[in-house]
């Protein structure tokens, strides 16, 4: 060790490990020191940039609280969190998308049919579809938890203006997998920069915009947890997700359709009234 | 970008970034993401693996405070602290180490031959030595920054026992380069391990000692800042320092002396009454 070296670092930090210890724990632990020193080395990183770094840890530590999580978003900027969705995604289901760092446990009960935006006004939207396996059978009575920005782009708890659980929702999805809910359209929205993530886009010249979206989570027993997201396919920033967290099969079109039409399917709150659009999103949930 | 895959996400990543923007920051975060990327992909990471780390930094987070930075000793414990020194170190100087979570700024000033230890017991050491440059000429009044934990193995940071500056010193050579102290010899000790970095080297099996040592910040108009530590030759934890700080040139033998001798050098505060130890630790700067 006294000889340590930048080319032997990696290798005596795998040395100190204990072989009694949890073999995917050194696994992974020794593949992050290994990808970090590669990183410090191909860089040659200063000492001023990492004290750079540090600062900014450090920053997403003292801003980070239980609704805002900054370092799941400095993951989901970097890219990280999409492909850790992506590598456990399947091709038989729904792809996953980010969680964001604005999800708020404990949702309140949503009735199925039911309505999400509350007194919001804005585009009313028919969000419906079905739960099935990846073989088409209906799961049935999954539990989906959906949560979205309010038309002014902010999360409930990013707006004091809202209540904790506004434009959040726990449905359960009926005995054929059947679910649907009215809300309003969601709008693009800028990620927050006023901490350290924001410091980064700026640092490479990045937008924070998303394009707009809708938050599911759809569990069911014997099923992986299913996290993703709905997209329209005509928003502006469908291609330049500042948290990769676009895929092709989450895009979806907004229909429009006549005011007092009935859609099928489930009963409605009656939210439908005037000119809506309907978008189909069937969630298709693997094995466990 | 609606066809993301785990194979492009790098490359959409470094093309979301604007040529206007700097190019030192385009390299460095497009190698972290490449980097973090490439371990995601490596040890398929799972969701759940992905949230223990965010957890582990949140963590960190809460508990980092001025006198103590958690994501400091992440950094140290995973050997990339000691990486960025080596590659920055030059063989013409001495070698950089570690400057550890515990450093204080601010130290009070201490005469050059001064005393360390205050009212601290314990086995005396005489510390002196050069500072000079790389062709081996005098670099005269360097400030010399000293710190080191009490004989109970605590930085003044870690102990309600001892006042902020305890053991923390700044001194300025003399004219001729030549800085000595008195002090009690350090222990080893354990990093803090009630945090995460804990449960990191937990879950390596990995100890957390540290062989014992000094710290020193040595500055100099005209050379680069020199962060670095002195160890002693006969220290236990010498080939298994957890934080990898030590180097050949750093470890040093701390040479027994007789009670009354007198060093030669510079005068001393009257420290050196009883039997001590010396040890010379000529410190060379390289230039800006």
């Amino acid at each position: 060790m006294r000889d340590l070296t930048p080319e032997t670092i990696t290798q005596v930090f795998r040395g100190y490990f204990d072989d009694a210890s949890d073999p995917r724990a050194r696994e992974v632990l020794g593949a992050l020191a290994q990808h970090l020193h590669a990183f410090v080395l191909e860089t040659r990183l200063t000492h001023d940039e990492w004290r750079k770094g540090l600062e900014l840890l450090g920053w997403a530590g003292r801003i980070t609280t239980p609704e805002r999580n900054e370092f799941v978003l400095f993951s989901d900027v970097l890219g990280v969190s999409s492909l850790v969705d992506m590598i456990h995604s399947t091709p038989a289901g729904t792809s996953s998308s980010v969680l964001g760092p604005f999800h708020v446990t404990g949702a309140p009960a949503l009735a199925n049919g039911g309505d999400l935006k509350g007194q919001f006004a804005g585009e009313v939207v028919l969000v419906r579809g079905q739960v099935r396996d990846a073989s088409g059978r209906p799961v049935p009575r999954a539990a989906v938890n959906i949560w979205q920005t309010a038309p002014n782009g902010l999360y409930s708890s990013q707006d004091p203006d809202q209540d904790t659980y506004s434009f959040h929702g726990l449905l359960t999805a009926d005995d054929d997998g059947h679910y649907a809910f009215t809300t309003v359209r969601p709008v693009p929205y800028q990620v927050p920069t006023d901490g350290p993530a924001g410091e980064l886009l700026r640092a490479s010249g990045r937008h924070a915009w998303r394009p707009s979206h809708l938050h599911f989570i759809v569990t069911a027993d014997g099923f992986r947890t299913l996290v993703t997201e709905v997209f329209p396919d005509d928003d502006p920033y469908l291609d330049e997700d500042t948290v990769f967290g676009v895929r092709r099969d989450l895009v979806m079109r907004y229909v429009p359709q006549p005011a007092g039409s009935f859609p099928g399917g489930l009963a409605l709150s009656g939210q439908v009234d005037g000119g809506y659009s309907s978008v189909d999103f069937d969630l298709i949930l693997t094995a466990e």
